[in-house]
């Protein structure tokens, strides 16, 4: 057995998210899966490297899996190129040594979110970035941002489902960037709680519309209270943009 | 009456082209013209500089038309895009002498062809951009292109259907330009004829792919026989993108 691993590109509009769940149709991890079972004829299951929510996109979201070393890396991807629809795309695939894991050599993670801060839509960017017609106050969301960077209980920041042991998780640094109209925010940290992103980004765009002050950000994190932070922002501004091993 | 001209961005994915269509539900003119209708009270006309084909796109579409000036420019392009479904937008929208005339005032159009030249496809730009596997020449494609310029009889390039009196048409350049795995094609000229900047992409496709010579396209110009030329490029990848008055 060889352990490939494939860098993938998706549109996650209409996929419940990165995990399979039951027969695998409506996530993206099941559809890959599929169609490597389709080619080797036997079940594989996949590693990746980050659990993207439904909705959210990924610029490159890396896996792994082992299957039969008579298969060329070149022939893998063809195959699920071929095969796969065509909102996800297999952009690189490598033979990695046997010990490579997509999950547990990640080091560190970033996520962009895209806001098109006009007052009217972006027709071409609609499903993939979030509209905020407010002009927001960049400044202020950037001396926010600064309070999420370090090592936090982000309970607050979290999903009520969650079942994770440790909320513990840590933000080495969030960028944020005007360009032709969008603002984009880069979040890098060494891993993210379900939802985690998007109730950040949600939270920077209350301070933007001044309906949170910059300064209220730690204690918000502090409270560990869900209802202090800002709404979710959408699936479809956030993408998995680049994974560090 | 005041003079209106506005500047729109639209996805033409979902409609019949700009041109208005029975009722209006299936074109671009008919959407804006519905709601400046509805704004107004009366029927409005809507002048557009090019019509666009069925799923063609506009980066900046213009128009004019005259309703009462009791609206300022800010309230017609608020309302517009308040009301317009989200695939259309009026990025801006001014008062012009009443003389301006959004076709015969525009002096020379620019249409953008994107295509994306990789072996899988781009799920972003999937709607945006026409998918082409095969690596193109895009030296031969530069060298074919040189004769598409200057002043022609671009019957061979034309829909059949076209009930235009001159088929002579003026294209003025066209530029090859490769980026970050898209190939744009960007053809400026006078004015174009039903689908000829799709035939004239589908024509250096095929020069790309090795399946016509570049100095065959002065003959197939020369012809005037609609089945010498490459077949039509898909619509999704076009765009109108500039005019000048």
């Amino acid at each position: 057995m060889n352990n490939y691993k494939i860098v993938i590109q998706y549109d996650g509009g209409r996929y419940k998210g990165w995990q399979r769940q039951g027969n695998g149709d409506s996530s993206i991890q099941g559809k890959i899966e599929n169609v490597l079972s389709e080619m080797t004829g036997s079940t594989v299951e996949i590693i990746g490297c980050s659990r993207t929510d439904a909705g959210v996109h990924a610029m490159s979201q890396i896996a792994n899996f082992r299957i039969s070393e008579q298969y060329s890396a070149k022939e893998v991807k063809n195959y699920l190129n071929k095969y796969l629809p065509h909102d996800i795309s297999v952009i690189a695939c490598s033979i990695e040594v046997d010990r490579f894991h997509a999950r547990y050599n990640a080091k560190d993670k970033t996520y962009l979110y895209k806001i098109w801060n006009k007052e009217y839509t972006h027709p071409f960017m609609r499903k993939y970035s979030m509209h905020v017609e407010q002009k927001l106050n960049v400044a202020a969301m950037k001396q926010a941002s600064s309070h999420f960077i370090g090592k936090h209980d982000f309970t607050a920041y979290s999903n009520a489902k969650s079942k994770k042991k440790s909320m513990v998780r840590e933000i080495y640094a969030i960028h944020l960037e005007e360009e032709a109209g969008f603002l984009q925010i880069r979040v890098i940290g060494d891993g993210f709680l379900y939802n985690m992103v998007r109730k950040i980004v949600g939270t920077l765009i209350e301070v933007g519309s001044g309906r949170i002050k910059p300064d209220h950000i730690s204690g918000i994190i502090e409270s560990k209270k869900r209802d202090q932070t800002g709404p979710m922002a959408e699936a479809g501004g956030l993408y998995l943009e680049k994974v560090k091993f």
